[in-house]
């Protein structure tokens, strides 16, 4: 496939697999998979094969629909028990991202307003609510990247990190949004993208994305925010969120606290894009968010290929942070520009 | 060799050639190689195969003198113009740091009031001086530990990043001095190493070492500095240094600005450790510092075994950056503790 546009999540013809853009092979190799076991698709999550927090939304969606598909039962409360079953199986995939468990609880409760109907009706009924799903993100991105195109100005210097571009969503992105949109719109921008370890995501997604759409893009190591800030290069930093709480503190990739700590050094505005399914009301501040803990190999070997650290050495490896919302300049999500106290 | 105790730099039996430990190959190969060529010289210097403000100044002053012995003249004035080219051709391998302009500069003076003696009386002098250098950086570094032994207590948690250990000096090293040393006094430390892209000077070699010393250590990617301050873990930053200016300015390793940032807002003490002869005197501010911008690849492709972003994508890869007075607590030299505005 070499169309410009990416269509990272879908179903297969028939309806019985998930096929995603496999993004732990990004940017050597672009390779579609399709998934139907539970373990495979569990894994997919796990794995990174697919990330950003409102693409695992509709992935989970998908894949809680091809799974009650294999379910072999007409009786309504053996099929509901095995679909919650399989939902609570895949939503202990990741616990940071709120998407994961908000799409799958509207598919839960699809299913359990429909005790009237038959097996065949709620799997069509599912098929429709992910289909939903999707196309809520689709109008979601364009609402957030309109808003964020009125934060910026032709000649702007922009810093992202990690990736909320359209492979983090369905279309647009997040964070990039405004970026790709402000592009497309005739703006004269320059993205710098913070590579963001360990995984990479900036520079194998973001930076992937970015030449994709053309956009003038600038390769950095995490460690060079500060240098590239003090030397007048950037007017904004733009960074995507996985929970946001009702306080406005917002959990994203980890290193977002402390870009928003150097942009606030540098007087330069710091905005964290979402939809506002990100907001998680019954969170009432960073505090209470669980921050995933990943395993030593992803910073002592890089990507398994060669020993980057002695191989006894103790690692730390949290997936994300808290940014306070004293640190955020605006929260944009679908229904517009707001200061973080006024998220909920 | 297996000693405990690691010899980074010294002269091979009869003198004709620089034997060191290849930092590039650690922490997989603890390989040392033998250098005698102007361009292997020159290349070990550039390829970072001897790395460390301090470490270099005292190879090149060897280095200096391997190749005076291959200059074949007794002529003093023929003898003294193709060392002082040899000397530019070393000095011009990196930039940043002013240690190896500053030791080549004493080799040189040392051959300049030399004119009334035999060119085997100055190669003595010049290996003199070379053994000199090297031992000055001995009683160096352990000056520096002891003065910074008495900013820290049992239970401390370190941040460091880069490397500034052994390896980069001679003994103990700058800023891991303090650490290494008071762990030897029965100091229970708690070191925090952020891994420094693009070349993992922090976990290749800082992690290396303090393995090496019996010092608890946990390696962290250089984004997660802002959530581990957060968690209240650090209770001191302690980073080397490159080249102070007179303002009390210091480059260092590229991130050290950031991590100074973040540092003042989580209010944790900053402390830059360095030899007094990193004092640059022709150097009023930060903002005289050049520098060093390195290739692309070493973002863009891991120690190149494999691409790890697009392969057109520019790259910005500065090696230093400037950290102003204003963030620093104090520097520390052989001399005392210093606030940043007294250096000199």
């Amino acid at each position: 496939m070499k169309s410009n546009e990416l269509i990272n999540i879908r179903l297969n013809n028939n309806g019985t697999a998930v096929i995603i853009l496999d993004q732990t092979l990004l940017p050597n190799e672009e390779k579609y998979i399709e998934l139907s076991s539970a373990d495979a698709l569990f894994e997919a999550i796990y794995s990174l094969r697919v990330r950003g927090a409102p693409a695992i939304g509709i992935f989970a969606a998908y894949a809680l629909y091809v799974l009650a598909r294999q379910i072999k039962t007409e009786d309504f409360e053996e099929f509901s028990k095995e679909v919650l079953q399989y939902s609570a199986y895949l939503d202990s995939s990741r616990p940071t991202a709120v998407n994961l468990s908000t799409q799958l609880r509207r598919m839960e409760d699809l299913i359990k307003s429909s005790s009237g109907l038959k097996i065949t009706q709620i799997l069509e009924a599912m098929r429709e609510e992910a289909d939903n799903i999707y196309y809520e993100d689709v109008a979601m991105c364009r609402a957030i990247s309109e808003h964020g195109v009125t934060l910026i100005k032709s000649g702007y210097g922009i810093m992202t990190q990690c990736n909320a571009g359209p492979i983090a969503t369905s279309k647009y992105g997040t964070a990039l949004g405004p970026i790709i949109l402000g592009h497309e719109k005739g703006m004269d921008l320059h993205a710098f993208v913070c590579e963001t370890r360990p995984l990479l995501q900036g520079a194998r997604l973001t930076a992937f994305e970015l030449d994709r759409a053309g956009v003038d893009c600038t390769l950095i190591c995490d460690n060079m925010a500060s240098i590239v800030m003090s030397e007048g290069k950037i007017n904004a930093v733009f960074a995507g969120c996985d929970r946001i709480a009702r306080s406005g503190d917002v959990a994203n990739k980890v290193g977002t606290s402390g870009l928003a700590i150097l942009a606030k050094h540098y007087n330069i505005p710091f905005y964290i894009f979402g939809p506002s399914t990100t907001i998680d009301m019954d969170c009432e501040s960073g505090a209470e968010i669980e921050i995933e803990l990943r395993k030593p190999e992803e910073i002592k070997e890089m990507f398994y290929t060669k020993p980057m650290a002695p191989k006894n050495v103790k690692c730390y490896n949290p997936s994300f942070d808290v940014t306070p919302n004293s640190l955020i300049t605006a929260i944009i999500t679908e229904k517009g520009v707001h200061k973080p106290e006024d998220i909920f």
